[in-house]
């Protein structure tokens, strides 16, 4: 998506060789214009597949999610990251591992919101081991419910997590994916000096 | 809001004296065509007033904020409610304390995304004691920006928090306001034989 591509290039922040901030439009503040188009695109490429729901984690997923769950008009249900003394017992419960803040915790979903009968799309903004993601993926499978797709703003492809959905079969497409940060390179990008 | 009451009537459930969980539509699973009109609502109070940007809280604040900022076509910031490795330093930070979860959180907003020219309209899904939206508006301050309206989507008023922002002159609009959730009595609503 070259628009994204401009935007990464124009506002990300790199830090480190593995970590890309997006703070100024995805992250911390939010573009809603970029994010509207960032979720037709999505609706482009899954739009053909029956979707009933929408699923994401928080914090970050959720801004995003809510503009796909809008163009495919249906709910948008968010995982949470930790036991809430809000949320009931009844709920589809996986333990992942952030490195992100070295730490694991608990991502649940009510039972309610996830049912057999749903036709799921996965949606969040970074990719990079996929911890989370395949936190995700099990509360979809746990609800025996059908993972229709998984759609990522960014990946970070040199972290892998991607790829090892992707050979696991799942239909995940993210909408740029970056295989170096240092300097910045686009996977199935054409050769060219730099 | 009409509207809201319908469903708060139709899905909420009561805990004890001073819980309302709205998982089905707000918190949890969220009702995309719902946030849509609730967003509209508020750009129905706010709208005369220049809004530059759109501020909120992780989590459940983000799905709101989203389509409140997308109605008034300015950013979304949302504030983070502990220091995250990925932000930087240059942050305004408050202490909150969250009674649900019974503990004390930093909430920081990164320096570059609320300015002294900034005119914002914060919002959130409830207001019950304050601590959280209090959080909000002194970030605002500390960042020399204007606080030009405060929307709640649900306020418990029993609890006192969005009175005392309104003693401060604040001007904070609840698009319903709850006086007991057993029974279930709404603000400036008229007697009626319960």
């Amino acid at each position: 998506m070259e628009l994204l591509k401009q935007r990464i290039a124009q506002e990300g922040e790199v830090k480190g060789d593995s970590v890309l901030r997006v703070d100024r439009f995805l992250n911390h503040q939010i573009d809603v214009k970029l994010l509207k188009e960032i979720a037709l695109e999505f609706y482009r490429r899954f739009g053909q597949k029956e979707i009933t729901k929408v699923l994401t984690i928080e914090s970050s997923g959720i801004a995003i999610g809510a503009f796909v769950a809008d163009a495919f008009s249906v709910p948008l249900v968010f995982a949470k990251k930790h036991q809430s003394t809000n949320l009931g017992d009844d709920v589809y419960t996986v333990p992942v591992t952030s490195f992100t803040h070295s730490r694991t915790y608990d991502v649940t979903v009510d039972k309610n919101y996830l049912r057999q009968e749903d036709s799921v799309l996965i949606v969040d903004d970074f990719l990079a081991r996929g911890c989370a993601l395949e936190g995700l993926v099990a509360l979809t499978e746990k609800a025996h419910a059908h993972v229709a797709g998984i759609g990522i703003v960014i990946e970070k492809g040199f972290q892998g997590g991607g790829d090892r959905l992707r050979r696991r079969g799942y239909p995940l497409e993210s909408l740029v994916v970056l295989e170096s940060l240092r300097p910045l390179v686009y996977r199935d990008e054409p050769c060219k000096a730099r």
